[in-house]
């Protein structure tokens, strides 16, 4: 095995060290099956009581209500923003409100505009979207199909630090960024999704969180696969499902549930890690800006700015020689991005807060 | 490590061995980046490197013309059931022919007919999906926006031999359970597509291979996850992909390359496998009785049945004693199924044709 490093990926992203030393010891055979989990069928008993787990793990860790079903799909996020708009609003005969605080909500509201009529209830775009509405903000629309918004946007390092309050409207949630790292209010839901390749897996499979009675919104004229019913009438059976990273979500939800004691105890640390970072922001004088408005800060996404692209170069090219890696912020917005999610170990983000610390010094 | 069973699933199905110790070899780091491969951003130079050699691998194996492209997606074969005429058909004036010779094609066809009209060009439903269209049979119309047939019926165990002739209509294919079993003249089709679970990885990844100009052909009012457009234009990369199974994908590839030889070398392989099981079958005097016709056998999938339920529970049970596993037929057609796919080792086979030539003696 070669050494590790730091991983800052804002996503595929860190997994937990003892998650993946699970899934390499059983790689070429799961103890009393005698196949690999990536040759089992999706129909075998060993597959079932793998997807029966990662469903009642994630149901104890988010406390979800009974009337609330779990999915697990594929096609990430992206294919989310057009599913959610299908089922839920094409052919109902509203409009859909779409509150927009950064990247990942601008293409979402994209995809549901092919779909149906849309309202923008709020835009941050007028400062670049350094920050998230406050009470009163919103433009809702009181018969709308659903209100959509993004808990966490990882490009500008925004979140929300609980849901925005829309009346009896649907709240449907891409949590892809921040899903599982802190308790959540499900009931205050209609429908929330994540892609797992943040702080639930790897890449491949995707969790839909709905309440049962948005089930029977979606047209029978939708694609097969694009139908929430489907998926939910063969418990996510209705194609072959990405089996290998169910597998590895429910390694995951064990390691919340076990080694790091739940969702609070996962929140607190989360927490604590994003302060070691903004901590150093806010003391430096300048030298680091951050892009978020203090108050609509990420947990999960650190971004901030150094004072010229030269010195920005030279921290990432330093930080890279001690192995803390991956944090060029996005293209689209340049700078620094840390992603700290649930797996980066404390001891990680504490490398890179005295790297922060010593190469300010060095170059006040 | 347990003990590995030899595993007749049909898919997901049984890997190449030295491609799991390489997985799990570097599961934890891959060399010379030190993270693991499911742990790195899909845009970072080590994945771009994976996918890269993913692509250029299948080309050499497939000999892919130039004008061709290569597409590496999710949600399985049923997603292309309606991404085929969802591209291809909506919107063209024309209508679609499909040739149907079992379970599969019959389900793609339902997804077809939501998108456009709809012709059966073939149908062998009177004798049980058993049988394969006689030159000639199939009623074809020239102006078709395309020709969909399926190369392999898993569940019924019927195989094209070769490409049906359908004049100068693009042909669309679903080679999900044999892709990468044999040479193919890609040059004869329009589009091509197989989930990989059969021969080609896990579950998870769907590879497409398309003539460049019926990419043109969807429209901009398509999802965007759902235009092949999308996926051409950023290379597999419009979202995350599935970053494992594509990473597998890759050494799979480089297995048929490298420890086989190329699909010619494969073919021949799977050719003597599959003959070894109907031999017996053939041999049997009835006690076993194949399901398609002998000149429409499938290479991949061996499908028969035994004089009673009761003997074929037997059966079952018998060869699991002996560790051959997952023998069991499609519950919707029962009997037997033996699915040997190019992972399948020589030695596999022939321990199921002993046991097989061992349960006949006995029960005659």
């Amino acid at each position: 095995m070669t050494k590790r490093v730091t991983n800052f990926s804002p996503g595929p992203a860190v997994l937990p060290e003892p998650v993946l030393a699970a899934a390499r010891r059983d790689l070429l055979a799961l103890p009393g099956v005698g196949s690999s989990v990536l040759e089992i069928s999706h129909r075998s008993p060993a597959f079932k009581e793998i997807l029966d787990a990662a469903e009642a793990g994630l149901r104890k860790l988010l406390d979800i209500p009974r009337n609330y079903r779990v999915l697990f799909l594929q096609g990430g996020s992206r294919l989310q923003f057009s599913m959610v708009p299908m089922n839920l609003l094409r052919g109902s005969g509203r409009s859909a409100d779409y509150v927009l605080t950064g990247a990942w909500g601008n293409k979402a509201i994209v995809e549901a505009r092919r779909e149906g009529d849309v309202r923008v209830a709020w835009d941050a775009k007028e400062t670049n979207y350094d920050r998230l509405p406050e009470p009163g903000d919103l433009d809702l629309d009181a018969d709308a199909a659903y209100c959509h918004f993004t808990s966490n946007e990882t490009i500008e390092g925004v979140q929300f630090p609980t849901e925005p309050e829309v009346g009896n409207v649907p709240l449907a949630c891409d949590a892809s960024s921040d899903f599982l790292s802190r308790p959540l209010p499900i009931g205050r839901y209609g429908l929330l999704y994540a892609c797992a390749q943040k702080n639930a897996g790897p890449a491949g499979v995707t969790v839909v969180i709905l309440r049962e009675d948005l089930l029977q919104r979606g047209a029978e004229t939708l694609p097969g696969m694009l139908n929430y019913r489907n998926h939910d009438e063969h418990h996510s059976l209705y194609n072959t499902p990405p089996t290998f990273a169910i597998y590895m979500l429910r390694l995951i939800v064990d390691w919340l549930t076990n080694d790091i004691g739940g969702l609070e105890a996962m929140a607190a640390q989360n927490r604590r890690k994003a302060q070691m970072l903004y901590e150093v922001i806010d003391r430096s004088d300048g030298f680091y800006r951050g892009h978020a408005r203090t108050d609509c800060r990420s947990l999960m996404n650190v971004t901030f700015r150094l004072p010229s692209d030269e010195i920005q170069a030279t921290f990432i090219a330093g930080a890279a020689e001690r192995d803390l890696h991956s944090l060029k912020g996005h293209r689209s917005v340049g700078g620094i991005r840390a992603s700290i999610y649930n797996a980066m170990p404390v001891a990680g983000v504490e490398q890179l807060r005295n790297f922060m610390t010593g190469f300010h010094k060095k170059n006040i």
